[in-house]
C-alpha cells in the first residue's frame, strides 16, 4: 500500500466554511483537494491500494481509503465537501478510533504526531527533500509512505518529527513542486519501478 | 518552450456558466483548470517558458502564456473565472488574431486544428501514447508541445490530426493518467533530464 499525509496547517476544523471560497476563508482547502485527487485518480479508475491522510490544523486527520472509497470525484469543490462532511460529525471522534463519514473517508481527532506514528507502524516513512537520494536511483519499499506540507513548509517541530520517523530521503527532481504534484510525480516512478516496457 | 494543448470537448463557449459547477454545468471546466495549474505551478514560482492552450468545444482557444501571466492561483475556481473573463471579450476575437483579455491570457477564435497548426510551425508535438516509446529512453526535442484530451478521448478526426503532426510518439509509464496528471509527469521528466544531481 501507498499512503500519503498530507498537513494542513490552516485548514478548517469546523465544517462553517464555504465551497465557494476554497483557496481564501477556507484555509487552502483547495491545496488538500488536490492532493486527494493525485493520490487516487487514474484515467477512468481509482488507486484503491491507496490511503491519503489529511491532517487538519494539528487538530483532526480525514482519511481516504482506496479500497472503500465512493463518491470521489476529481473536481475541489465535491472533494471538499467530503471534508466538510467528516466535520459535520467531529464530536462523534472520541479519543482515536476513526468515524467513517462516508464510504472510503474518516476523520479521527489526531494530528500531525499521533497521524505520523499509526502510518509508520504499517509502512516505511519516505521524506521528500531536495538534498535527499534522486528517487530514480532509490530502492522505493514496498509500503512507503509520503508526508507532505500544503503551501507551508513543515514547521521545525514537524520537520524534526518527521525526520525521526523518516527511513529514506529520496529527491523527486531538481525543481521544489507543490504537494499535488509530488504525489503525481512520485505514482508515477512507483508506477514504473520494475515495469518490464520501463 | 515547453507547450501543452489541452482539448475541452465539452467545455464552455460562452461566459455564461457558473464557477459553482464546474464539473457538471460548465462542461468539465475543472479538469482545464488542473492542466493549467500543472503547466505553470512549482512551489514559490511559476513556470515562465511555458504556453498552456485551451480548445474550447473546437470553437475558441485560451492560451496562457507563463511570461507574462498575472493573477494566476493554483484552485480551479479562480482559473475558471479568467477562462470565464476571456470568454466575456469573445465578440472581439475576429479571424485568427489572439485578444488579450488579462496578463498573459488571450482568446483566439479557433479551434482544435487551426492551434495544433499553430504550435507544430514553433515546436515538436509529441504524442502521449500508450504503446508509444517509454519516456526515459526518449531524447526530448528542445521545444516539446503535447496535446491531450480531457475525460474524454480524443475523436477519430483529432487523432488522426495529432498522428499526422506528432514526430515523436511517447508513453509516460504503464498506467493512463489524466491529463492534469500526465503534464506534470511531462514536466518532471524534462527537468531531470540531463540534470547532473540524476
Amino acid at each position: 500500500m501507498r499512503q500519503f499525509v498530507v498537513v494542513g496547517h490552516d485548514a478548517p476544523t469546523t465544517p462553517d466554511f464555504s465551497l465557494d471560497d476554497l483557496a481564501g476563508a477556507a484555509g487552502r482547502l483547495d491545496v488538500l483537494c488536490r492532493c486527494v485527487n493525485s493520490a487516487f485518480f487514474l484515467s477512468h479508475d481509482i488507486r484503491t491500494d491507496v490511503r491519503a491522510h489529511l491532517v487538519l490544523a494539528d487538530e483532526y486527520t480525514v482519511t481516504f481509503d482506496g479500497s472503500d472509497l465512493r463518491r470521489l470525484n476529481p473536481d475541489e469543490r465535491s472533494t471538499a465537501a467530503l471534508v466538510r462532511n467528516a466535520l459535520e460529525e467531529r464530536e462523534e471522534a472520541i479519543g482515536h478510533i476513526p468515524v467513517e463519514t462516508s464510504p472510503g473517508v474518516s476523520l479521527t481527532r489526531r494530528g500531525f504526531e499521533g497521524t505520523v506514528e499509526d502510518v509508520a507502524a504499517r509502512g516505511t516513512v519516505v521524506q521528500l527533500h531536495e538534498d535527499g537520494d534522486p528517487v530514480v536511483d532509490a530502492d522505493p519499499p514496498s509500503n512507503p509512505v509520503f508526508v507532505l506540507s500544503d503551501h507551508h513548509d513543515f514547521e521545525p517541530n514537524e520537520a524534526d518529527l518527521l525526520a525521526d520517523y523518516a527511513e529514506e530521503r529520496v529527491s523527486l527532481g531538481p525543481k521544489a513542486l507543490h504537494a499535488d504534484h509530488a504525489i503525481t510525480v512520485a505514482h508515477n516512478y512507483l508506477d514504473t519501478e520494475g515495469f518490464t516496457q520501463y
